[in-house]
């Protein structure tokens, strides 16, 4: 099988480095990297030991890329609306598009993007990584991949014959991997991390450990996970109260973590608002659900990502 | 009539200065300008136009300050620990408390500290000031003084022939002055302003107009000030919805403002969360209200503030 990466970022570059270095043809999708990664690879510095990429397929465009059976789709959502002239058509037919993209709404918007027989799979990286220098990934903590598919009407398709397949790549890649056989409650539980702590190490400046440290914030961390937890019952998701506690207690003995929109405030990139908040709170709205807390952290994390790059440079909006 | 100003600050030493520039004899207690203005008095620098007092009486310690009939306490609430020791003896027989302090709570915390025949009077100060070089205040917008007094329980008590003596005085000395029939119908409406604004001031390090230039932003301060507003009507003060707009409307077209908590909290100096959103907060949830906005509010203050003193050296907790 064939993978392309769409994305050589801190998600994409890891991912897709270790798929080839078990011996799978990656081709890697990079824009400002490209030059320098074309020469000189990818270099992975991980806590589960560092690895070289001497050589690896890299494109400036898609025009270059073979068509390819599996597409891993690890751009920011933010640049979401560059998939329509990144995508088709060398995606092959019953390809799989496997998005490791953060927040909700995401499956939906890639199906408006391909053909009805191309398979959309969602992935959720548990994983603390960043870039680093040109063609670097720093990976710290974590790396799991958990897959699953949505069935008809986006309601749960339990674990399927390609979910199998598609876990035994990523196992042999050396990839701690789970299968979802409920997509939908592997997002919401993961917003219940995003939620409150990518918005808040934003709003507050704070690392994870400091968040913890702080007892208003860390009620306040409670308080906004008990929202995405209203938020995932009215989409008839049921989060159970003990997947909050273990969270709470992880979070607060993990190593401190800058989180990845805080990275990104920091860079003044896009925040991912809306498939972290916005569309999480407009399908509850639709339910009469009611976020406040929610409602107010996106209100606050608006203001602060238009401010941010009003002043700052910012990257230019594009993969790699 | 005598009078003493207790924090010499940018509302103490406006208010105290308008005073003994119309003929009253006014005692100034401070702290760290002290020095200064024993030797060089006050400079007022207004937009109803400068002036200076090249001698006052300046005091570095309440021992100095001759009996008084009228104190004027214009600390930050946040030194309010220091008043039991800083207003005994020297306040006359029924002599007059006249508070300009910030929030809610004040007057039933003077009330502890002083004999019950001691009169005290809210004041409400509607300015834009801030201190500037030692004994320099800047005027920059607004300056009229609002009082009332509470009743029995902390009910509306009326205008008092007291409260219009006091206005006379004021009046005197060229402050647009109103009286308040009901005390805590002008304190909550104060805070139907200093949550939201003083609040996000913070929270999103911007002034008035960057906070008034952002949809989102102007939503959640009305959001914040509906739950003023229902704060408010727990302790039986009903604040009218025109209130509201008609505070939107002027803070959208104000000149730009750095809120006084944005100020402190620049000069790492501790926040007035107790009396803006602490005791609000404490009062509606001792009447089974809750307000999901303040509290978050209050939450991420709280955080910022502890960091934020944390990080830097601030000025010493004392008057002046």
């Amino acid at each position: 099988m064939r993978y392309a990466v769409i994305g050589t970022g801190a998600i994409g570059g890891f991912y897709g480095a270790k798929l080839q270095r078990s011996g799978v043809e990656v081709h890697f999708l990079l824009h400002k990297d490209y030059t320098h990664v074309q020469r000189h690879g990818l270099k992975i510095y991980s806590k589960d030991g560092d690895f070289c990429l001497p050589a690896v397929h890299a494109h400036a465009s898609p025009a270059t890329i073979p068509v390819c059976d599996v597409v891993l789709i690890a751009l920011k959502t933010t640049q979401n609306n560059l998939l329509k002239d990144l995508l088709p058509p060398w995606v092959a037919d019953q390809g799989i598009l496997l998005t490791l993209q953060n927040g909700l709404g995401i499956e939906p918007q890639l199906a408006q993007l391909v053909e009805s027989d191309r398979v959309i799979l969602g992935g959720l990286c548990f994983i603390c990584s960043h870039r680093g220098d040109p063609g670097t990934i720093h990976h710290q903590d974590y790396g799991s991949l958990t897959i699953g598919a949505y069935g008809d009407g986006y309601q749960p398709q339990g674990v399927t014959p390609l979910l199998e397949t598609m876990a035994r790549h990523w196992r042999q890649a050396g990839v701690e991997t789970f299968l979802a056989p409920d997509l939908g409650y592997a997002r919401w539980k993961k917003l219940l991390w995003n939620v409150p702590f990518n918005g808040l190490s934003v709003v507050l400046s704070a690392t994870t450990t400091e968040m913890m440290a702080t007892p208003p914030t860390r009620a306040l961390a409670r308080d906004l996970m008990e929202e995405v937890q209203r938020a995932a019952a009215s989409q008839g998701v049921a989060i159970p109260t003990a997947d909050l506690e273990q969270m709470l207690h992880s979070t607060a003995t993990m190593a401190p973590y800058v989180t990845s929109m805080k990275r990104d405030y920091d860079r003044n990139l896009p925040l991912e608002l809306e498939a972290i908040l916005g569309y999480p709170l407009a399908v509850a709205r639709g339910k009469g659900v009611a976020l406040p807390r929610m409602t107010m952290l996106h209100q606050l994390l608006q203001h602060l990502d238009r401010q941010n790059r009003r002043h700052g440079s910012g990257t230019p909006a594009a993969p790699g």
